[in-house]
């Protein structure tokens, strides 16, 4: 699908919130904290997440661009109704716009990426801001330490349009897949209808995140592993041919198997959990913005998106930027 | 786009509360909730929401049918993280499916329809299960009598496959907008990161649906009608060359509104609200499968779709089934 990423945007809180910082609320050393988790520091957002993700959406769409469709790609929502994506608007200053969101925790952003190229390729829509936007310390369960060390808060965007005839940029390849007997490992069972938060029955645990890191990493590795071989199968490319691996920072372990079980060469695959830890959804395009960013990434290069998400999921995007 | 409904599902469930039995709880007469609302009864679930569309959807599937997409298009979830799309594919004893939500409240079907329909003609998916599944019983405030008064639960799903070339039925046309300067009009607050359930600053009615029923139907009168006008125009379609309007149920004025105001002829515009309430996103495709089931839409005509979420937001979709 010929597409092209014309925008990119990031917040970053300013606020920093060191290892050393939660050691003391988990009863944990910042020894411990790193090599658990490979999170030195976090940001912790004291602005929601609409305002976060219209930071980065302005950013993303530069002067003079209105969008013809907002997706929200993000976590966890601003509040149950409406959808965030209307709050993003709010804050963008827009009125009229259609918008709604794509769900599949951590991989909402690929899965929004996929449907947003499907939906530019169908003419429906021209020019489509891509926001995720999580603030997952809000959720933090501090007798989980594992967990707890894990999350951070960040927002990114993206512009997506249709690519010229003559440009390089498009959407190559996209797979998701998910195991629901996987659904367990990775929760807030609050929130919604099944443990309300007026119900009796809900317990503070309950509105909290909560996972079984090991139990998570088993079977994602040996998923993700697969995902990369099919994906590279179906696009008859080689490790070699990949320009840049931009994973979801699930952990600090999650990010270097693309390294040794993946086969990626260390300085092409992307890593930002030491410096903003996880933040759900948004860490996979928070990565891709800081890359690009940088300016690392060249028109042409050929970028895999990947990662795994609660559910259990695993997806994987390849796209010629 | 070419796409055509193979399969519908629906769940009632079997639990009827009358507008009597609802009197108490608001202080209310029957008569005064049947005048305002429009709801002599709607259905109360004993089961949750991904129960509730795993039966819908196995209707949808048929025998032997195996999707290669799941979409929950639903509005509100079974619980924050996994998304809900995973407990139905867990209900439905699937493994390793696709799974994501689309979400816009109300209208979440609706979009999910259009997206559906643009993942099938980029050659994505084939075979697409949308399940729109919703409990607002959950989540209502017995001190705030319309809003508690128009509430039910009932479930949905569609199949949706490409259709071949020598059929009528395609996705003639959808349009959709959100005015976010209406977004307080309709809101469950709590329930994300906002009014997270843990922050002390969180009050019961905060996780509790509220609606200001007059300020939604003042601009939502205003937009549906201009929404309908723009659907014919860019069909080409007068309102005779409609054969079914499946409206959303906001209320019982809502959907006369598409007889006194839209000017489509009474027997045309499917109203489900006397006996089910507004069940959130499940209404519209509720009503769709529902007529369907009765046998009352045949191969060939047109059927739009129409309805108003929180947000603001008003949509359409014209296809010809």
């Amino acid at each position: 699908m010929k597409v092209k990423i014309t925008g990119v945007g990031l917040y970053l809180p300013p606020n920093i919130e060191t290892a050393a910082d939660i050691a003391k609320k988990i009863g944990k050393t910042t020894d411990w904290i790193i090599n658990k988790c490979g999170v030195r520091e976090r940001r912790v957002s004291l602005i929601d997440v609409d305002e976060m993700g219209a930071i980065a959406g302005k950013e993303a769409l530069g002067d003079n661009h209105i969008p013809d469709l907002i997706i929200n790609a993000s976590g966890v929502p601003k509040q149950t109704i409406p959808d965030t994506s209307t709050f993003y608007q709010k804050a963008l200053g827009f009125e009229g716009i259609p918008s709604f969101s794509i769900h599949c925790t951590c991989l909402s952003f690929v899965t929004a990426f996929n449907t947003a190229s499907a939906l530019i390729s169908s003419d429906i829509y021209k020019k489509i801001l891509i926001i995720s936007s999580d603030r997952g310390t809000r959720g933090r369960n501090f007798d989980e330490p594992e967990s707890a060390s894990l999350l951070g808060d960040g927002a990114a965007a993206i512009l997506l349009e249709p690519s010229c005839h003559d440009e390089k940029s498009e959407l190559l390849f996209y797979n998701m897949k998910t195991w629901p007997s996987g659904a367990h490992l990775t929760e807030v069972r609050g929130g919604g209808t099944n443990k309300h938060p007026q119900d009796p029955n809900t317990t503070p645990a309950d509105n909290l995140f909560t996972m079984d890191g090991p139990g998570v990493y088993k079977i994602a590795r040996k998923q993700v592993y697969k995902m990369v071989m099919r994906s590279l199968k179906a696009t008859h490319l080689h490790q070699n041919d990949i320009d840049w691996v931009i994973p979801h920072q699930a952990s600090g372990k999650a990010v270097e198997a693309y390294v040794s079980i993946g086969k990626f060469s260390r300085n092409k695959v992307i890593s930002t959990i030491e410096s903003f830890g996880n933040c759900v959804a948004a860490s996979l395009p928070m990565s891709l913005a800081i890359t690009i960013k940088n300016d690392n990434i060249k028109r042409g290069q050929n970028i895999m998106l990947i990662g795994t998400g609660a559910g259990l999921s695993a997806a994987c995007a390849i796209f010629k930027y």
